[in-house]
């Protein structure tokens, strides 16, 4: 126990009133995240604004206790939970939108404004920002820039970080500095920017991101896919990337996950082991509509059993919650569930999904395949019925990651290390980059007050 | 002198033979880069692999003598000069496309590959590398990277750090890393490559560098447009982008720089102060056609005097040359000629340009403003026929970045710090951010040997 009545008093008195939280029932929503991870942090401090992150951590540096920053608690691996108690720092009470700057391309937001509503604003003021990870409706900005969240856009659009300019953020030492520019280009001095993005908040604490827009695109057309194979499925993403189209989305579902949404599906599925994939494009109308056209025909010419175009929204949602269904139906159907978010390089993403059988025998799992196809991200989620045979499961994730490291992959495409998967880190870092980062972290934070324990083994 | 002839004998000894020159007349061409600025190294190495590099730098950590990382040598910046002395490090020999990946686009090239050349093996394959900084016939691809350099196609495409994945890199301590990933997308700890992206040779050598490709665009179309004067050209460039169109290049020139090319225009300008826009889009024909004409259509409604459409490559040649040409004259023109690359928001372009001959007068120079409108790279080109009028002219450029500072800009777009704007820099970073990123650089090469003396004051 880091916090004692005469602390919490202390952070009660310097910080804002009501942003200290320590009634156990406030706390509960603070013990988990998406990872299924749980524990309790000893006080909660909701910031309210900048000021407020700076003495919590100057007061963490005296007192010596650990800070915990957490955006909206859905991240996947853990990174903000109070593994080692102290003080869970919610950022979601900063969710002020700055700037909406029509003639620059760019919008100053607060870390905690949720990511749905950093795009809808930026849409509606006439401009685009295209990252879309899942449950961007829950998530945060600052918490999709700590973990350099991906999604099915980053294909054509790359991830969360290729659109932070500038960041605003709390140091280990309670300094407030700016990082970046608020321009498109900016090479003065190290780039702390993407430094301090991805670091799971162990190296700073974001508290508001300067974010570069694009113009939005004038249309969007959705094809459903259907193949006999998931090899047949990722020649067809090799062939229409050949063929000069880059798509927004190239989602691709394997047959464990079409055995969870048959129902859902517009179009009977053969026997066997058939594949899905969910392209996307966007872009002016006309052109995109004739794209479209020519990746129809290139994959019913390449062994495509049915597509199955949708160019208004309502189709197009259809496709999609086929999508997100899957998800659901996947944490419903399994007594235990692993969710690793392994990266391939493209060619290699059937060779993973045709060694899994092996794997599930060997470990006695069932392991749903899905995700984006187009950057060889792809969803390895792990399951069994038999609670009991964790151990096994884990496992098997580990022998998982090594068949990723060896076909040139990383075993975290956007979810992060945090806690779940800091026993891996070291099968895909060396011992010397381990420790250069860890000087890195010593550097920043050498009284190891923020998120401490993450990430590094 | 830090180079001994003993110390001389020892690198020719551990080093791959010819690696070392110590010939004067070999190493006259390590004396300069573009900044104009001249020091003589006192040995050259050639490294004629990674190893020879690690073997150097453990020799410098051992003998306490400065390393400076050298590309193509055609920085504007100084970056890559001997100014302490020491061991010029040449990457030129490093030179081998180690691989052209189609299937996942991707190539792992080593860093002195000359950057065109990188760009046309991508193009050979069917691919697309898009960073065009100028120059890119003579630097080489790890300059490239070591400076994040940018270029027209920045407003499109961004800059060099956003087609590296991953880095081979010799550290300050001599151990040789990988960071980043060869796939797109990768959170396993911190970002190093990012780091050292930009870093200007200061924390690492990258001796090799795995790079990012898009499938090709299929067409590109070129349009010139001159306008009354620079206010009214920028507020087309906004009104562009605020139509959704997203070209692959606008360039602005003012009427200075008219002034230097006039002949080579394809038609009359008006008297006063004219301005001209290059725009470039590039994407499938047809559509990019079409957009084309809507972009001419809008600028003709919106105040331009006269427009050239060049669909062909030879017309578009035609346009670039004039962009290229300006370069070329305000070098011969001026007795003295400082280059800055300031960046401002693309909404204070006009403001600055038209502030230009307030300074001019005040400060007895003459400046030729051209650049990147679309990011708001302007490349201020300070001159003045007087050489006696320099340091007038120095102060000059501190009172103009000191305006950029002031409209919400940065001091270096694309060229970087070195040596030439290290007098300025604590103008845009504050003396907490200078100590923070000085001690990632104190952490990184703790005697101080790679490239001492640069960025930081």
């Amino acid at each position: 126990m880091f916090i004692t009545e005469a602390l919490r008093r202390i952070l009660v008195e310097e910080l804002s009133p009501g942003a200290v939280l320590a009634d156990p029932a406030h706390l509960e929503e603070y013990y988990s995240d998406a990872s299924g991870l749980e524990f309790a942090p000893e006080l909660v401090v909701r910031a309210q604004n900048t000021k407020d992150v700076q003495t919590l951590i100057k007061l963490a540096n005296t007192h010596g206790f650990p800070v915990i920053p957490r955006g909206g608690g859905s991240g996947l691996a853990g990174a903000c939970l109070a593994h080692l108690g102290g003080v869970v720092l919610s950022l979601q009470d900063l969710n002020r939108i700055r700037l909406i700057d029509r003639d620059n391309f760019l919008m100053e937001v607060e870390a905690g404004v949720i990511s749905q509503k950093v795009r809808d604003a930026a849409w509606e003021a006439g401009m685009f920002y295209p990252p879309d990870p899942a449950g961007m409706d829950l998530s945060t900005i600052g918490g999709n820039a700590a973990t350099d969240a991906g999604g099915p856009a980053c294909v054509k659009y790359g991830t969360t970080r290729d659109y932070i300019l500038g960041l605003e953020a709390v140091l280990p030492s309670g300094d407030c500095v700016r990082t970046g520019v608020r321009t498109r280009k900016g090479v003065v001095g190290y780039d702390l920017t993407n430094l301090l993005v991805g670091s799971e908040g162990t190296l700073g604490v974001i508290t508001a991101l300067v974010l570069k827009l694009l113009p939005r695109p004038a249309a969007v057309q959705t094809l459903l896919c259907a193949f006999p194979s998931v090899t047949s499925a990722m020649e067809n993403v090799a062939a229409i990337m050949r063929a000069g189209h880059l798509p927004c989305a190239i989602e691709v579902l394997d047959h464990r996950c079409l055995g969870l949404v048959g129902e859902m599906l517009p179009f009977p599925l053969p026997a066997g082991k058939p594949s899905l994939l969910i392209l996307e494009l966007d872009g002016p109308a006309i052109p995109i509509a004739e794209e479209m056209e020519a990746i129809n025909k290139l994959v019913l010419a390449n062994g495509a059993i049915a597509t199955l175009p949708a160019t208004d929204q309502k189709r197009r949602q259809r496709i999609w919650e086929v999508r997100r269904q899957v998800s659901l139906r996947i944490h419903d159907y399994a007594a235990l569930y692993l969710s690793e978010d392994v990266t391939v390089p493209i060619s290699a993403i059937a060779r993973l999904v045709n060694a899994l059988p092996e794997y599930e025998e060997r470990y006695q799992l069932e392991i749903f395949a899905f995700g984006h196809a187009g950057d060889g991200n792809i969803h390895l989620n792990i399951t069994t019925q038999d609670r009991a045979l964790e151990e096994l499961a884990h496992e098997g994730v580990r022998a998982l990651l090594a068949l990723v490291l060896e076909l040139g992959g990383t075993i975290s495409g956007e979810h992060g290390i945090g806690l779940a998967k800091k026993p891996y880190i070291s099968m895909e870092l060396p011992e010397e980059m381990l420790a250069l980062q860890r000087s890195i972290k010593d550097l920043f934070d050498p009284n190891q007050i923020l998120n401490p324990g993450k990430i590094f083994p």
